[in-house]
């Protein structure tokens, strides 16, 4: 028996706007999910760049004006991936209209304006979800169910860190990423270290960090020889302590010479210990006291850790980047026909951002600040 | 503008028959392919379980006849990932129906049937690729282009494998892996690395190998208590020699307990040197002497190694193993444009198992064997 | 021709002083040092103790009495590897009777003591020398050429470690390292990766910590079911600011399940990185911009990194532990032939101790402190 | 109480001269053997060499007369790291003068020689020991511990290699490790492998190798324009069939650009496997069936491996190269005082130096060859 069908309204067409994309036509033939999506409007910055990208992208529309999609009766889930100023106004615009809504992180670029959007969002009883992607890796929820099941024994310690090159040249330009509104090594990539640390041991107390801005100018757009100040950090380093007492070190850091994708952790616990890194990611290393035969032993994945098994019934054959953004839809589409937000929801998305906030304050005034 | 559609149909819908699909549904979302694959018609056992799977993996119709799917007038390419018996009589029928043909390895359970296969799709002027899918990973792309520069200079040697563990338990039971009619771990992954090996390295002029079976009986069928005698073998080393005079072995194992998916393999070269090892897909290790800062280094997949940009534009975000069936379908969707065959076509899967069987005879008759 | 010989007196025979002996005994066969140790006096806590010692390390006498060995005319160096409530009595007696002075990390209990000895040597011209072994292996000091030939451009960023499991039980009980005078995971273990920080980067500016004692109470001895408090810390997180700008954080971790000897780094400068870890102990990783073949390179170390080819005359043969040792007392030897300190003497040591004790009072005082 | 000395006659002080020195002068500080060595006479080609040499590597007196020294009343055990011509003679004199003989392998040029050797051996009941210096490793004894509990269940396949790069460069000029008598990878390093895979799995039954020589021809001397023909391999790949019926390949190659001393080898068994490389040579990696947990697990080598503890108390400090022989000598010193040869002796050597002529010869005749 056929599923029922649900429209899609996708908002950008950029990195995230092909990924949505991407996930939502892949999704039915690799997960039982409840409805079936169907690519409908795709909404651009002009009519033309929309209608282009929808050809591209299999959206049976394109449009160039936001709020005709949210407000577009074929559309269910509103997905956002439009630049961070706009994520505000348009998930309240589909809270408005009743709609799933389903966002890019940064959730806003405040988290006063997060806040608000979560509150919306709740006070309407409306489903969201918020894209830090990397948590749907299969090896991660592995590590959260060691940690809940007290494999480790009490969680001690944490060391985690997402650290990237993409600004490591001074001549990359100014732009959104630089904004001092959301910007900033720390905002855009510490925040997937942040909801990580946060998925595995829960929120953090107090945090302290020390944020440092490497380049002092950069062109004021691609080649300009016109140089501007920046005002937002290239690398991050923070301790924390989470509300669970675990102590730890988180650095952000869009300057690493080096790395690509370095979104690692490590977590030690009493009788145990985990480690993960992101350039590794079909792996999750996993320690336990075995005497003389003690030491880190590298879990592959396979189809014992769901759901790679909606993917490959065979062990070994790797997940890429793209299958997380699949498992995050088939989420999605689950929770939207539940009727429940799925984590991280919009309130998740929040605390985030939240947390962000308080490291810089804690940079601002040196001192430690509680959340 | 619209770019033309082209119908698929599939034969199976097995692990292979919902990769196949999923590519299918992906590829014009990512690639800027020539034409537009629409999923037509999907034959399976019966209609009722073909009208299951079509649904599942989002094809209009099903059907119980895969006679029927090769003669339907919206179908212009046959994808074969039915059991390996039927790829022969399938492929001859979509031959002289005039269709591409998508065909997954092994071609055929014999290399005289495979080479009858070949021919007729030369003589028809066919379009044929076979899914030899570890070949389209950007890293495998990247280590021909820099052996084929002579970069690592002349190549002396190569040491390759193909371990996986999926039959090291003595209770997996018979099935078409251990029919002696094209069965066996040189013959079902064995010929991955072989494949590999001639893609980087070209043909194997004489070879001599020593298979041999470690259980030597199986369940008859999964939980059975009858056991019978098991005439493939579990583990094949090799020696070999390429025709431009490169010295290797390789091996075949399909009971490495420890192993996943071990493709792996080191070229040498007088100049430098190569590794790659399936378990890190996402990497290519290469040498070149720098003096007392010579060592392996780490090249990680990005947009500079086509076309890992069609799947994200930033370096580090992995790739996994359904991206390389889209690959492989992108580069099937140009060649039938183009109305060229794309490889590995029947011929090269011919001559892979050409190599496979020279392997056994000269296991058999304890002797090097030229091919 | 002969070369002139140097008598040693050992204090103590502990891991250490077992480390010394037998580096004192192997040094003259691996290089070319200036003079000839004798191993002469080995003082331990009783006579017997001291003999039995002096026969089993290949000392011509043993005594029961430190100061006899220190006013041996026969001893020319002194080397300490008493428990470091005595590293400064020792010393001090030392650098009165004019010996050169070889002691063990720390340099002693406090700040305040360290700079008396320094002072104290430095007011005698007294060749000092402390053991932070971890700096003298090849690997180390090529990444000090590198980084000050420029070659990773400008540093920016430091993330270090030192982590162990040696009291991650809680049943490990009180000892000299859990004395509030000098003990704890950061004194204890931390002031290896401070010693390896500023041997790379140079001095600390600002630091803030975050100490954290895991295990609240311990056996008063081993096996002891009393339990006391412990008043040192477990683990301890920082960040730091290094004189010259660069930004990073620093673990001090002795609970850390799992890790055995995870003394490591990462440096990342604006043209290149390099990183190492003392578990592979013989490699370290160095990154520059090679566009599309951008990857961290392994180097392993040979003897085109001084002193590896004392030891070995082939690359690939591993440098252990005590071999860094060996280099220590070779670097001794030549210190104490020219009549100059060699690093780290005793001012880099108290300067370790200094920014160890700076932590601790930031993270009493929960603020940044300057050193 | 002291321990009886005996003396120490060394001939040879290149390489792995300079090695036993250093093994015989620190044995006795890290081991508790039964006897101490005393360094009594070194000789070398010439009596200025030999006294030069003496002097440097602490031996109490220098010749330039083998047979003096062996005939020497004060030497007890002869150690000979001569030529490897040499090996013959010496040893059969020292076995005539009743002495303990440590050799260096090879053990004879021929397989010929070296049964002989054996046999005079053995008729003189001499104690005999030779310097397959990488089965001293921890990690190895371990690893034949674990194989020979049943652990990994029974063992079905190895794949082993002994991989180098010294002989690369085809401007290498000849020497003893070229020439036809006892020359090439497989005799030079082939061995190694060849006498770990006998260590861990017993005796080979049958061979088919592949011999290949790369440069075919090297300058006479070291930066010669004459060239000469080289008549022995660069690289051997062979097809192995252990005794115990276990298949496998093992690849000897001194031309391997991008290696320093990848020995290495993984076994995989029924029920577990194994994988150790030299390059890491501190690690053992270890795979048993854990269900969803399962994956190679990282030994790190510790007290709890003997005799690492002789080292170091701790765990994670790393033993290097000349520890392995340092541990050979206390071996051969435990032996020597007891009476009894210890393995490898001089009959396993000639073991191994059969099965690399069977090799030799299987590639002659391109034919299995049974051993």
């Amino acid at each position: 028996m056929s599923k029922p069908e649900i429209g899609i309204g996708l908002v950008g067409s950029g990195f995230m706007g092909r990924c949505h994309a991407n996930a939502f036509r892949s999704v039915s033939g690799l997960f039982d999910v409840p409805v079936t999506p169907r690519l409908e409007v795709l909404a651009d910055a002009t009519d033309e760049l929309a209608q282009h990208s929808a050809l591209a992208l299999g959206f049976a529309r394109g449009t160039g004006d936001w709020r005709s999609l949210v407000a577009d009766d074929a559309v269910d889930i509103v997905a956002i991936t439009a630049p961070n100023v706009l994520h505000a106004p348009i998930a309240h615009a589909a809270i408005d209209a009743g709609k799933t809504v389903y966002c890019e992180k940064p959730l806003s670029t405040t988290a006063a304006l997060a806040l608000e959007m979560t509150e919306a969002a709740e006070a309407a009883g409306i489903v969201t979800l918020v894209g830090f992607n990397f948590l749907r890796n299969p090896m991660i929820k592995l590590a959260r169910e060691i940690i809940t099941s007290g494999e480790i024994g009490e969680v001690t310690g944490f060391r985690g860190r997402h650290a990237e090159n993409y600004m490591a040249n001074p001549d990359v330009p100014h732009s959104f990423r630089t904004d001092p509104q959301g910007g900033g090594a720390l905002a855009d990539i510490g925040s997937h270290i942040i909801s990580m640390a946060r998925y595995l041991l829960g929120p953090m107390a107090e945090v302290q960090a020390d944020c440092r801005t490497i380049h002092a100018t950069r062109p004021k757009t691609l080649g300009a020889s016109e140089r501007t100040p920046v005002a937002v950090d290239d690398m991050t380093h923070a301790l924390v302590r989470f509300a669970n007492g675990v102590s730890g070190s988180i650095e952000a850091n869009w300057a690493a010479t080096a790395r690509t994708m370095d979104l690692s952790w490590e977590i030690t616990g009493t009788s145990g210990a985990l480690a993960f890194g992101q350039e590794a990611m079909n792996e999750l290393l996993i320690w336990s006291d075995t005497g003389g035969r003690s030491g880190y032993k590298r879990i592959e994945a396979g189809p014992s850790h769901p759901p790679y098994g909606a993917f490959c019934p065979a062990p070994g054959h790797h997940l890429g980047f793209n299958d997380l953004k699949v498992i995050e839809v088939a989420e999605l589409l689950s929770a939207h026909a539940g009727g429940v937000s799925c984590g991280p929801d919009f309130r998740e998305a929040y605390e985030v951002q939240r947390t962000v906030e308080a490291m810089q304050h804690s940079h601002a005034s040196r001192r430690w600040v509680s959340i």
